[in-house]
């Protein structure tokens, strides 16, 4: 960036001389020190490679097309960021895999790499605007020229998808066949490879299931919920039986039975099991229970920074999808959709992945459908708010956080 | 990006298999091409290039800091949309130093070009909110490993800024050296033959100056507008003088007398030279005739895409003001203003270059100062009337629109 | 907006007195006003109703709860918008229907009104992201308090729907019922009343079958492109029967087989009139054929501003439908999706609505589906470069752009 | 807004009828609930009131323009976001005030509050893009109309800056005037009770100076940190004695003694409180170390959350500054500098408010110019991690979170 003094060090000490006088400008204060020695901006940011890899298909055709320029120059920023969002995802994902993750002075890292990433996306699909000023007309110019190439080709936009855990079984076939059988040999195996490894889900899942509360020798949060819920649901049942008879009464009658289901689908374990084998939930059943745990006693000092982890991963998984969904508006503006024409079915599959299918932490949003009023939650007694105020270290040997970095 | 279907011919003729049945979802209707061969998205975007170059210096030195990735990757980000900017702004450029922009239909393509400049800069300027996601503390671990590397050796920004018209002698020096003494030879070359070229500024001073309507022997739209401007005024005088005499009079009659200052001064060329003299106006006296008379006749025909050329160049200036803020920010942020404590004087000399200085186009906001009640902007007669219903064409044998792109 | 001198009146002629001395600093050389009469800025705009109209349900009930006033000033902040969107809205639709849009020099204030809806869209899009500050626990603490108000109840925002081209019978029902039957008498009559007047749809329609050049007559675009098109193609068919069997070549055979397919589509009226019957299509067959004209004629001067038109309203269509996915994605995060549960349908509902269905202008996106090469699209005469070079304007005595703003 | 069917109760009990079939639509399940009483969404946001609040004083004149519309809507949907900040920076500033933020359950709604603020606040900043639409010469056609009102009237912005805490002797005079006098009887009076209130500033200044390990008695954090810096000092100067003579020793040399002298001043009170009474720091000093604390020892759990608080402090006050500045750039289009003319002083005003004297939490900025490396941060022994990993919370009896909301 222009003058950017980010570079500057300042703490090491080879200033060479002092500003001569007081009345000179604040801003003349520095010193120039690229002369010297050591690495310089260009240098440093490799721009030879990064500036001067936009090659024109259309113009090596023999028909420069200017807008190119563009396309070439959105799809590699879009590639940039997908490398950061995949450093970042690597980070949290071996801070989770080596157990640091246990040191919960270690969820400082977590929460702010993933809400650099949340903000990554942000950004990514503001982006679009940029490309929308280019139109239908001016791609038509150059598109030919673009051919077998595709976005779906995308390796790092897979790595990206499979780290997270949009799992395989849950994918929209593209052209009738396996998404890895577009791509080569050795991106092949990469894929392959990240389908093979714990998945940030995977991850987040065990973590869930070690929510301190859980224990059924212990608080053993999920027991008292079920309790506290049918008490409620009781009295609520009495309370109406009372009313005299009236539509109202019925209505009311009928919500309740209602509830009163839906509740006892949530502490049935064969239920969400089946539910997972449809692909419906995600998550175990035991990290079901740490991530509601979470939800409801949110304010306890242990769980602010795990609530804040939940709300940014769902806010990773809307701004996925919003991005798709922008994707999925250029492209109908670019190519329109062919509807009942055939060629081409860019359209309809990218619309096809703008699903639920496709959201990786849906559990996180349908526990908004069990939320209880706040007098239904099981009180904390004293000892298990010792625990919730009190944050887990790992042996003091080990007392240290995150190493390499 | 994932899965688009841009790359994708549609009008050449080698898609193999209709899809088989009618009930296939249309998601699936496509065909694979790749195998076909051709290029293929990773080699079209020289992804080998844009996606290794990013080598932390703290990892060589031994002390790997996860946040540099970031600051490098927002750093390239930054360079590629900048290569964009100037790829764009060349291509305007070229079209008015050919001569094409007499013919009017490439004022689409200026058009469209500059506003997409504009939408870049956006983007740039919220591209912020990712960097801060590093903190002051996450920065200071590898910030001495960058010297003496500094934002301010970023070629492409020096160079963007002298092809949009910053001109030399309002630069503020940095540590009391001439901007151009921090690059090396080559790159001193290139911004020698910038300074030297014709910079978007005197590109569009030019095409002002011959604004249709302007013509002493024609229209005459100056003589036309102080005649009634004066003639305003002195209307009003008179209307005031009639009052019975109160504070009130002498306000308004005080008030009159500025206006009337304010407005001999417009008339004035010898005044207007010593203002570019000074820097504080950049366009010359007809530019200037020629801007005002668009703005006031901005709904006729010709004058309609002008218009906008105009208030997109205005949102250039303040979009790269906002970047320019922005940047001060956060390095605010990162390394402190030091306020008297010497050393870099990096925050300061960046506040200093958000100034009316590097506002290239200033003239343009400051016509806001000369506005006038709509009766008094002379009245168009039905000959002037034609021609600003007519655009102008070269010869037809040349009536073709830019042939390179 | 604090010290905001927009307010100042500067033609006007009441200032007392000057500056004192020449080196006052300049930011105190202005002069209060506030004391000698007329409006001022709370009263202008009428706080004491604006931000006093937060009156919390829950606090009303008894139970208080903070973020319920978050909740209300968004809401009532989408509502100012929509006004202001409705505004712009009216005003566009009147220059049509007068008639005003036939005198040329109104193209800027359409196009400009058009675009300042974009810019509304596009912040109101963003505006999601201060809600979504509110977590589902938050909500679900006030959520009881609000029945049975809804959303759906926005009398603005289905008045926007009617008037920008919405059509009934493409709408979604709520809860099998009629939209119209979820407001009140009189609401419901302002409902019909604008569902009887001509959308925004309909008046582009109309301008759109007046573009110069499709005359039958005269230069008959759509005659000369069905005559080149089909040319183009038998070129191509001749080009290749000559090549020598082999798999490419029957490949590239039924690819231009389905091409011709396609552009007799196109060409085929009676086909045009079935898919307008079925919602597929919602342009005329004339104004379909004018949008393409202007979409290959772009560049032409008289062209210019109808095609910034052509793709502001694509944005306008484009950013309701981001708006309503956000929309969507907010739903979900704050009351799950309940599949499977009953209940209510809310998430499902909104669901249904991010659909083309609700694209008023999705014929000009579907266009995209017939660009054809550059050298395909019919030579401009100069007779014809004459009309598209001149601007057309009423009657002389008429002659005036549209008056009263 | 549309649909939304956040406001359908779900867990109270009165839906009457289950949907008939299974097939039928998700999308309709739901049932109306408007017909059965209770408040709907138009009464419930008060629309009498915010929708018709818009009169134009053009219109009132005679002279209706059209985009004095979109000036009131702008203005009132910034009065709606800053009575909401204001709502948001009361609750937080009570928390403090009545000491709950002692019991750290409180702090996760400090904390989101805070951060609603920031999104709110980034909205605003994105807002000025949508008066931006109207042009210089669209706002001089109804400037007239609106004095002697002024944004500078803007209560609710006066009461924000001094509720958050910008001092009065920070304060730019407005045409010489104090701010306050510029509002009547009873707004002035609201503006002097917030003046005598403590600001977030003051109380966050309190918590500061209570950050657990800056007792004298205890882990002694400034004392340990003054001897490592210190001694980290000496080291770096006996290594560099032991240099060869050389232009580099020399240069090294006086850059360590430019760094003693930075840290020399860090912990000179004296000079602290004398930078203080000059407004260029504004915390207490023991505030001041609990802030430095904060930062070294970010990662520890009592740590994470108000080191968050700390970044959305500095991130509000960027953001108000990025306003201000955004207000200037628009303030310069519509009205020019108008310099060296005299008259209004707006655009030199505002300005002048774009300043460091506008930053309310400038120590925290600045506390970057005193960072070290991690390993002169002191040691943390067992006895202080364990008070570092222990969450406060008061008397059992009153252990509750914050009661009314």
């Amino acid at each position: 960036m222009s003058g950017c003094p980010y570079f500057e060090k300042r703490h090491l000490l080879f200033k060479n001389k002092p500003p001569k006088t007081e009345e000179e400008d604040a801003s003349q204060a520095g010193v120039n020190k690229a002369s010297k020695g050591g690495i310089i901006y260009g240098d440093y940011l490799q721009l030879d490679k990064v500036v001067t890899a936009q090659v024109l298909q259309s113009e090596l055709k023999g028909n420069k097309i200017h807008d190119e320029h563009l396309f070439i120059v959105t799809h590699q920023a879009y590639e940039l960021w997908f490398k950061q969002i995949l450093f970042e995802l690597d980070s949290v994902r071996e801070i989770f895999i080596s157990g640091h993750v246990r040191d919960e002075r270690n969820m400082l890292k977590v929460n702010t790499r993933i809400h650099r990433i949340v903000m990554i996306f942000r950004l990514l699909v503001d982006q679009f605007a940029v490309l929308e000023t280019m139109t239908a007309l001016d791609f038509f110019d150059f598109r030919e020229y673009l051919a077998p190439a595709s976005g779906f080709q995308s390796l790092q936009f897979r790595l990206l998808e499979n780290k997270i855990g949009v799992p395989d079984n849950q994918r929209v076939p593209y052209n009738r066949r396996h998404y890895r059988d577009n791509f080569k040999g050795h991106e092949s195996e990469m894929l392959i490879a990240t389908e093979k490894e714990a998945p940030l889900l995977k991850l987040v899942e065990e973590w869930l299931e070690r929510t301190p509360g859980l224990e059924a020798d212990g608080f053993n949060f999920w027991e008292k919920l079920e309790i506290n819920i049918f008490d409620g649901l009781n009295l609520e049942k009495e309370k109406i039986e009372k009313m005299a008879d009236s539509e109202e009464k019925e209505e009311i009658m009928a919500e309740l039975i209602k509830q009163r289901e839906l509740f006892t689908s949530l502490f049935d374990e064969k239920r969400h099991d089946h539910l997972v084998s449809k692909g419906e939930r995600r998550l175990s059943y035991k990290a079901l229970q740490g991530a509601l745990m979470i939800y409801f006693y949110r304010e306890e000092p242990r769980f602010q920074v795990p609530f804040q982890l939940l709300t940014s991963l769902m806010d990773i998984d809307t701004l996925m999808t919003k991005w798709r969904y922008n994707h999925v508006c250029m492209v109908h503006r670019m190519i329109g959709s062919k509807a009942g024409t055939g060629g081409s079915s860019g359209y309809h599959y990218l619309r096809s992945t703008v699903s639920d299918r496709y959201k990786v932490f849906v559990d996180l949003f349908n526990l908004a459908t069990f939320l209880v009023p706040r007098h239904w939650v099981p009180k904390l007694n004293p000892n298990v708010h010792t625990f919730l105020y009190t944050a887990e270290c790992c042996d003091s040997s080990y007392c240290s956080s995150e190493d390499s970095d």
